[in-house]
């Protein structure tokens, strides 16, 4: 039987980490794949600066752990976690641009259009996400080609008009829309909750899990993308700069609302503390194997950057 | 026995269009589907405008000839064709905008940034090329798993950085890096061949052909891809904008060399002449049945605009 201590905890997730990291290096080499002429170096060079930068690689935590507590292989479930991973990374990088969010730092470092120059920080999202769909649908990820497509149509919709990029257009508009609790959720849903249910349901779909686990795991990464929000828009009024390597108080600075200040912080705080009930709860009938992932919602909640 | 006249042609490719466009708008549709929340306004409005603009729709065109030439499905074809014209349409967003080669017009129309904002613009082209996964992979496209597979991860590799992103990131490095004769080859197989090899190859793929005629017609591509890019660069020193509905002799302007600027016009039309050739004899083995296909090359060759 294991047990899940903070220590086991965060072994896990600096493992995961570790694992993933040394799989995007792997996938971001430079040597040309089958039906690829050369990978530029200025490019390419731009996209492993926005990727190999020591990120937490929740994301793909949590596709690795989905995919263990329900038996899928896990040398293909980290194929998929470092996919997902380039979609982020590719988001973080496009969101950063003086035309969006015109940020120049990103985990305490220049973001690569600082780095690098801005068309170059374009090119490179572009490629990132294009790799993505690669990585899963390439043969090298050892699935059934009917869970391959499964996990590429999925993250397609996720991090798509309807998913990840919609919420992020929402999220544009919010200082001149100024949208009210419903909408705040659902953009939030979106820009940031779509790629985290996806973590959450890769795993069961790589697993070739039914449809009723897959949905179930599906609604543990809502939850997780509920709690995710909160803890950040927590951050953006009570952090600094210098913990959060990243500029703060911007969302009220901008005149954009979040449920922080629509509601207040002690009322995020409890909703918060609800919300890893819950995931917890969405975990119970797997028991002690779950341990793990029920410990990634509470540190989910309390992170601190 | 069907024969190809100038006239059938012209009503082929035409009909082609129509039937992409009318595809375009379904996948461009307001409806939200599985797995996605809703599809904003704005940004939706930006892809449609981005993609429903009359285009010739070349692309896609070679798709559904070739699919026909083997005998694939119709249906699923026209499915694959309209995902690359997403490709190619978000590659055209990205590429205008003020980062990159800075355009104001296309087909004489404003450009997307220019009729919307940069910030959407970057965010319509991001979600393009996210649908284009999703159309091909969809359970929409009625082919076994295995061929939308293999589509998925071609097209990945044709349209990422090894393909056509890693060549407009070596087309914005031309004015400083001066290519010579082999690079410029190469950066126009990336930038412009990679996407039409692709387009032939897609219809083999989907048609479940084997390896060696998959090969046959990217081939068949690949001379169509090269006869279109030095068609475009004679236009680019013999057109003029209002023709060509954008700006000419920007390559001469930038610096820029291409194949006519290092060897003269006349040599590159004899060069165009002989591609022509070329293509019509890798097509030969398929007889009466390939007229269209050949038709398609001369007509690269020696469109206007």
């Amino acid at each position: 039987m294991e047990s899940a201590s903070p220590d086991l905890f965060t072994a896990r997730l600096e493992s995961a980490a570790s694992r993933v990291e040394a799989m995007l290096e792997k996938i971001l080499s430079q040597e040309a794949r089958d039906g690829e002429i050369v990978r530029p170096d200025r490019v390419l060079s731009a996209m492993r600066y926005g990727v190999l930068n020591g990120g937490k690689r929740l994301r793909p935590f949590l596709v690795i752990e989905t995919a263990r507590l329900l038996d899928a292989p896990p040398e293909p479930a980290l194929r998929i976690a470092a996919a997902l991973e380039c979609i982020h990374c590719y988001s973080l990088i496009h969101d950063d641009l003086p035309a969006m969010d015109d940020d120049d730092l990103r985990r305490g470092q220049p973001t690569v259009h600082i780095a690098f120059d801005e068309a170059t920080a374009i090119l490179a999202g572009d490629a990132l996400l294009t790799l993505a769909f690669d990585v899963i649908s390439s043969e090298d990820t050892a699935l059934p080609a009917q869970l391959r497509l499964r996990l590429v149509n999925a993250l397609s919709r996720a991090a798509g008009v309807g998913g990840m990029v919609g919420g992020q257009a929402l999220d544009l508009m919010a200082e001149q829309d100024r949208p009210g609790e419903a909408a705040i959720v659902q953009l939030q849903a979106m820009k940031t909750g779509a790629l985290l249910r996806y973590a959450c349901a890769a795993g069961a779909i790589a697993a070739g899990s039914d449809d009723l686990t897959v949905a179930h795991m599906t609604r543990f990464g809502e939850i997780i993308g509920l709690a995710f929000q909160l803890a950040d828009d927590l951050l953006d009024v009570t952090s600094d700069a210098a913990t959060l390597g990243k500029a703060t108080g911007k969302d009220a600075g901008r005149g954009k609302g979040t449920l922080v200040s629509l509601q207040g912080a002690d009322a995020a705080r409890q909703r918060l503390a609800s919300l890893v009930a819950e995931a917890e709860d969405v975990l119970s009938p797997f028991g002690e194997r779950a341990e793990t992932l029920k410990r990634a919602a509470s540190f989910i909640a309390s992170r601190n950057r």
